[in-house]
């Protein structure tokens, strides 16, 4: 199922080479400003023209078709999109017979026995982010204060980002990366038990970002070999202030005020330009596979805006149902 | 929220000091065979009564209450439970005011006013995964043929596992630890797209375990220091076979039918025997806190069969949507 | 799905002839009080023990398994059940081939394929509806000042209700009824756009009901013969209210501060003592069905206190979602 | 929410003078045709340009923007929608300080702080209705062969429609009616326990569309004057028949194969054309309003189109849940 969230709730939509990507956003509430410049913004950070990513040119321009007039959100569900117009599409038919390593041709083939649109990834597509960002431009508007952002701090192993794109460009390979993610003076008190914890609820959306493998909160898998005694943080003061920050600000599923801090590894590109192997379903024997085109060294580098809207998505979902369910109070 | 799922519905409730701990199970269909010696054969797994987990003893023995007649069940929402014996509540409401570092204690005061039962870690008690082992045994009825295993594979961050153990014991610390899920001759092409992933389903239902701060899939972490020619897995046959295995059985969200690759992060206890410091709120100053009582130096053993657990909700459900939306095929 | 709600979350469990039957509320706020009394009394009112409703005597008592500490809710899930004593069994397995008329033999039959335990209409039954009513009692805290109120004025189509069902009974058969909820002092401003509108939050819970065949709001199907000029209400001050009230305090599927008008319509029970004719499948033939056992007349009699519940709860949901979007006002 | 199902999921954008009003269709599956003919036939009936219903113009023609491909649906998310055009805006700003009786102008004002777009009715428009239609042009190829057929059956409380119209149109003002809506060879076995039955999904659906303040299920309203030995439907083979139908189709919120009958009643339009008095907030005094512009004299001719569809939607839900759940039958 296509939609995030129970009062804040997002559902992204369209395929690569189809008309259109866009996204539906139902529960937010009325008076939030839109302004195209503050979003075009964002979503040039998720186009990333910058070496190590795509050379598609979209205008990436948004249109609005409901929920937005003079200006300002109405309370109704808004819709905006944004069509595809740098569209070569190629031969994308070969790949249901002959399906690319480390791309959807295969499950997509099998699951929707061949009437996917699968030209450019089709849903799959990295594109469909746009989305996310477009939501998230909301759900950072409905947070505020909090500040949410995040980086590429590591490229294909190497903290020298780069030099590590500039290594991979020159193989014609793909590589990955790790992106983090500081949420700063975050809503206290937010996360629903169990299933709707903070970290399940951000878990789920992060992992729809296409190729992220991976989500860590504060510490993480590091914390697997530590101490209980070294990765506690001492709280000191009564407001829940922490002298360390393991938990990367989140206790039993709750936030606790402290930053909160999520990592999430990115899978180096499927697209890589390197010589594959792969079995072509018709012939019934294995084949090389060579694939052109233009595609990202690094899209790793894309993912900070996108992980930055897709915890505003989670956060301010759970922060209705905290003062929906709790009422309102003094949250920082 | 405290359910997960969308077909096949799960919900946890209960406290570690209350009267029980259950689950109730929505859309489980008629038929399936109970034994009361098979899930008890899990629910033992989860106890796991060798060195390193706690001392308290409960028979775990369920009661039904809903759902099961005759020794199957009837397809009508199902509610088991086990009550709670074993309890020595000692002088749990101390911790409103000085709250134990790495526990819920202040988020739940704060989110809860001071209402919630946290005897025992309460709601957020490692106890409340009873419910996901026998809401699993179920799914994984539902998943058969699939055959889902897990196993700690590293705790402290060693490989020797017992000596890491011993070692945490006899400085009365806890350590982490990591845990791997495989699932074999798992039902193919499931998963929904986005938010509907098989990751993000597993990673909801994982961060839910309490402990758990991080979740991969397939090479995960390590592929985002990998590249795409590496970490790309060749198709070898018509049917999707891959000769290696980075992306853990999942392309675009949807299951490849090669073995499923879940490895969770598991932090240390926060109950750690050795002496902390933390923020009495009353006296308004530092203070230091000696946790007593039973506990885990290694909570992260008995995480394996609650994982495999949640794992087979999460496909369960997914394979439900599947094949309510697209009919019946075979899926192996 | 048996849940109902999506922040203040309402699930029904049990069976009539089973262990139990229950509740699960999720989302619901810590600190509500909880008076065994108050709720007795609630429950009293849909035991019915007056003319025209069945002998049968259960205590009705609550168990606490989840939520509840010191009188107050904690807000983690509450789980509350009561057993189920005063069962005479009987010969139900038979209906499996001799499926009685109005009842769910057949359907649950078909539907669970022989599993379902429909013992005193398995979990078909009316006595589900104690679980209903229980939640309801909490939802009508939450919804405090407002004030809900039921009662049946109408019973096998005439006003005096006791002499409609004295004639029922003579006949040893049972009658339907009209059932009117009023609520006053309502919230103003909750209900969402189209399939989240109060008359579908309340449709689809007072439908939930067994023996509910029609739901109407304000004038109902009685506007359906009427005018524009008529049925319109118009307003008479700046807040709203209204000289007449021919929508049921509801405009665009919002409420608009007057009182609500709910009103369904309650089939005669099925369990009639006249004897009928149904297809006994085990012989292939048309077959004669006296059914005898402890029955209501009237089960409409029963039915104010559990649509006040339903009402409440669909309210309390919306009233949730409302303040969580939109943030808090005043909505009187 | 403004979004209706569980596997079949379906939501509605967009305001009567905004861009466009249109509709998301989240988990059809891959492989229904798409013929724009078809899809045109059903809205041509919903703009019923019969007399008795409004002039505006619209070609209503669909614009795809995502989810179908070469004629097919493709398994991904179908967004299709269309331009409002024939947009005579006025003076609707007016509405905000002098409410309409039986508009949502007061509610949404008061809900949406006067953000809302409400020019011609904004997102409470029957114009919302083209999604549902929509959205029930594919529910009905899922449903196949079952064969949904709703009509008009009264007007103005008269049978002889044509003459009541006539009669409402002579005096300005508007009438309501009852549409009925028969399902054919419905799937068997369909509807979940309580809050999932039949009708609580038909009903949570019928109720989102505009007007409709009042649904029965086979005898409904009418059986709460009757008699448990009269209103029972005697089965007269072993698939269910039965040899009357006062249950219309359903036992126990499940569908016993018979045909279902599902009846709504429907408001008079509140855009009446007799003056009519009202509250003007700005002025603290009540004033005359007289509605102009075109407007329906009978909105109850368009429903039945729109009730095949939310019906067909609503059932394709509950069927796809029913097969995800249980597994493959012959349900006829």
């Amino acid at each position: 199922m296509n939609t995030f969230g129970t009062a804040f709730r997002v559902s992204i939509f369209g395929e690569s080479h189809g008309p259109s990507v866009g996204v539906v956003i139902d529960g937010c509430p009325a008076g939030l400003s839109f302004w195209r410049e503050e979003l075009m913004a964002d979503l040039s950070r998720r186009k990333g023209l910058s070496p190590g990513t795509t050379k598609r040119k979209e205008s990436d321009e948004p249109e609005i078709f409901s929920g937005i007039h003079k200006g300002y959100t109405t309370g109704f569900p808004i819709v905006l999109l944004t069509r595809n117009k740098d569209v070569r599409s190629g031969d994308y038919e070969m790949f249901s017979s002959v399906p690319r390593p480390g791309h959807a041709d295969f499950t997509s083939g099998f699951k929707y026995k061949g009437y996917a649109d699968m030209r450019g990834g089709g849903h799959f597509s990295g594109r469909l982010t746009w989305g996310m960002v477009t939501a998230g431009y909301f759900a950072k508007k409905i947070l505020s204060p909090a500040i949410i952002t995040a980086r590429l701090v590591e490229a294909g192993g190497e903290t020298d980002i780069d030099a590590a794109i500039k290594k991979a460009t020159q193989t014609n390979d793909t590589i990955g990366g790790v992106v983090e993610c500081i949420v700063r003076n975050a809503p206290k008190g937010i996360g629903e038990p169990i299933f709707g914890s903070v970290e399940s609820a951000i878990g789920q959306i992060a992992f729809g970002i296409p190729a992220v493998n991976g989500v860590e909160f504060g510490a993480g898998f590091a914390s697997s070999r530590s101490y209980g005694s070294l990765n506690n943080d001492p709280f000191v003061d009564a407001r829940g202030k922490t002298s360390t920050n393991n938990a990367g600000g989140i206790n039993g599923g709750i936030t606790n005020g402290n930053d909160m801090i999520i990592r999430v590894s990115v899978k180096p590109a499927a697209s890589t330009g390197v010589t594959q192997t792969t079995f072509d379903k018709e012939k019934g024997e294995m084949t090389e596979l060579q694939i052109t085109g233009r595609h990202d060294a690094c899209i790793a580098k894309r993912i900070p805006v996108i992980l930055e809207s897709a915890v505003a998505i989670a956060l301010a979902d759970l922060l209705m149902l905290d003062r929906g369910i709790n009422g309102p109070r003094d949250q920082r």
